[in-house]
């Protein structure tokens, strides 16, 4: 099941706003920003840690995303991974990852994209 | 915020089981694993498809678990992130993955580890 898997890093992100801090917002970003690339929703859960920071994933039809907010360091890491069953959905997943690194405007980022499954593995 | 993210690729896997096709099942085996490994769950969900096959993933306090099974193809996909704010959770999260690949038990396979968030980074 050939698919890819973008990984990001993100540091000295603006960590005031409640999408970094708020469980509840963070997952309204996540959602919209999903529906917006193309790629199917079939689950979600986030869990709010107190004072602040968020871990959550929204499942895919198409596999996963994965986002998980420090705030106390301005660092956010994500992940989101796109299996190409009927379709190359490698385009819907970078519109989803671009979407959500414009939200968190990191000062610094690392970025690293995995060829997951291929059939010639 | 360092930590260690385990990607594992299993083929040939015998998709006859409980848990390579269905989600109560996987979800059982999964959380299980993840409490025997000693990480912490803070929200987990699953889905279903139709006929055959399970997406889901286990919030943990240390970062996520991530799964995805093909028993049309034999194949699955596991994440395994952890973080390490307090304590190195990387023998954790070494102890899950063997476990679930010990479930599986897949004729081949593709393993990556990769280190995130490094200080030094």
């Amino acid at each position: 099941m050939d698919g890819v898997h973008l990984l990001g890093e993100w540091y000295g992100c603006p960590a005031h706003t409640p999408e970094f801090r708020r469980a509840e917002a963070l997952r309204a970003l996540c959602l919209e920003a999903v529906r917006e690339s193309g790629l199917a929703i079939v689950g979600d859960t986030f869990h709010q840690f107190e004072p602040q920071g968020v871990t959550g994933t929204v499942l895919l039809a198409e596999s996963h995303l994965a986002i998980h907010t420090w705030p106390e360091c301005g660092f956010v890491t994500v992940d989101v991974y796109v299996c190409n069953l009927a379709t190359d959905n490698s385009d819907k997943a970078d519109r989803l990852f671009r979407s959500l690194e414009a939200a968190f405007k990191p000062a610094r980022r690392k970025f690293q994209v995995i060829r997951r499954g291929s059939a010639d593995d």
